[in-house]
C-alpha cells in the first residue's frame, strides 16, 4: 500500500514544475488569497479568472468585469475591491465572474500548470478538500504560496494540517522533509491556532495596515465544502 | 535593545545575497560538509580551499594537493577521500591544506560572499560558535545548505538550536517565520535528536549507501571549539 506520494513545497522559489506531473497540486495562501477564493465560491461566484499582472487586470475592468486586485495588501485604484474574504459577499459575487490578481496567490497558479490538477486549499474548506483528495487516488503536492518567495508560517501550518489528515489514512507515504516539519509544526499549532499565528510575520504586516480583521475568519475550519479547481486557466467550483 | 537581526534561510534557492550585507552568515550542512570541516580544523588542518566544480578539484589534485571530493555521497575517483568527517583524521590532515568539493556544502560558500563574514556551523562547534556570535555584535543569518535546493530537517534543527541559543540572550530580534519554525522544530527534536533525525530524508539516503556510520558523531554537541571562517575565499580557523 502507501502508493501515493505526499509532498509539501514551502515557496514558489522551491517549486520544480516537473515534480508535479503526476500530482494534484493544492495551492495554499491562507492570508489571504486561498481563503478569499474559497469564500467567493461559498457565496455563489461562478468563476474566477486569475490574472498575474496588473495591466491585464485593468484591461478586464475596462471590459466590464468585476475585478479584485491588490498588491501588498492594498486595493489597486481601478479595482472593485481587494483581497479580504469579507469583500467577496453574496451580494457582490453570486452568479458573477471575478477577475483576481494578488501579490502571491495568482502567480503560483500559473507555476503549477504542469500538474495533473490544481485546486485551492485553506482552513475554510479543509475537511471537504481532504475527503476529496483521499477519493482521487493520486499523488498530492501541497504548495504554499509563501510571501515574496519566502517561507511563511500560516501556509505551512495549513499544509501540515492537510498532510496530517492524509497521512492518517495510511494511503500516502512521504520522503519529504518539508512534510515532516509541517506536520510537527501543525502538532504544536493546532491547540491554539490564533496564538500560534500571532508569531507569523504576515500577521504583523496585516495588523500594521489594519487589514487583520479577517484573521480569525481565515483560521476557521470548514465554513464551506466548496473545492475550487483550475479548468482551462479559470477557477471553478468542482462541487 | 534587540538591535541585532536574526534570520534563517532554508535553502540556497531562497537565499537573497543582498539580505546578508550586514550579517555574519553561518553555513550549516550537518550531513556532512559542515561537520567534516569542523572536524578537519579540530584535527589540525591549516586551511581548506572550497571548490565548487569537479574539474577544478582535479586540477588541484594534479598539483599535489590533498583533495576531499564527493557527489551524492560517493568519493570521486581522483580524490584522496570523500565527505565523511571520519576521513579527516589527525594523521591525514594535521598541518595540511585540503581542497574540498561536495554536493551541497561548497557551492553555498560562494553564494554568501557578499556577507560581512562567513563561518561554518554544526552541532560539533555549537557552544563555541554561539558564544563567538554573541560577542560579535552583528546581525546573524543562519544559512541551511539543504539538499539540492530543498529544505532539509537536519540543517533546520541545527539552525533552530543556534537561533534558540541566540534569542535567549535577549540581544536579537526576528521577524523571520523560518526562525520561528526552526526554533519550534528544535524544541521538539532536542530531547531525542537521533530519534528525530531518523525521520530525515538524508538519513535514509545515507543509510541506503552505507554512509550513515558518522550520523551519531555529526549530531554530537561540542566536540570542538574551532570556528572555521572564510578569509579571501579560503577556510581557516579563527581561533
Amino acid at each position: 500500500m502507501c502508493e501515493r506520494k505526499l509532498e509539501i513545497c514551502f515557496s514558489p522559489a522551491l517549486f520544480v514544475p516537473g515534480d508535479c506531473l503526476n500530482s494534484i497540486v493544492v495551492i495554499i495562501d491562507v492570508l489571504r488569497a486561498s481563503s478569499s477564493i474559497c469564500t467567493a465560491f461559498a457565496n455563489g461566484a461562478t468563476e474566477i479568472i486569475p490574472v498575474e499582472d496588473i495591466a491585464r487586470a485593468k484591461e478586464y475592468k475596462l471590459k466590464g468585469y468585476l475585478v479584485a486586485a491588490e498588491r501588498d495588501g492594498f486595493v489597486l485604484d481601478f479595482a472593485d475591491f481587494g483581497n479580504s474574504p469579507f469583500n467577496f459577499t453574496k451580494e457582490k459575487v453570486a452568479g458573477k465572474t471575478i477577475v483576481y490578481s494578488t501579490t502571491n496567490g495568482t502567480g503560483i497558479i500559473n507555476l503549477a500548470k504542469s500538474s495533473k490538477m490544481t485546486v485551492i486549499g485553506s482552513f475554510l474548506n479543509f475537511s471537504s478538500l481532504s475527503e476529496w483528495l483521499i477519493n482521487q487516488e493520486n499523488d498530492v503536492l501541497l504548495f504554499c504560496a509563501g510571501w515574496k518567495n519566502r517561507f511563511n508560517l500560516e501556509d505551512t501550518i495549513c499544509a501540515g494540517a492537510f498532510a496530517a489528515r492524509l497521512m492518517a489514512t495510511g494511503l500516502y507515504s512521504t520522503i519529504c522533509d518539508s512534510t515532516v516539519a509541517s506536520m510537527d509544526l501543525w502538532s504544536i499549532a493546532q491547540n491554539d491556532l490564533h496564538g500560534y499565528i500571532d508569531k507569523a510575520a504576515q500577521r504583523s504586516r496585516l495588523r500594521d495596515k489594519n487589514l487583520d480583521d479577517c484573521l480569525e475568519f481565515c483560521l476557521t475550519m470548514d465554513i464551506t465544502t466548496k473545492i475550487p479547481v483550475i479548468k482551462n486557466g479559470v477557477l471553478v467550483a468542482c462541487n
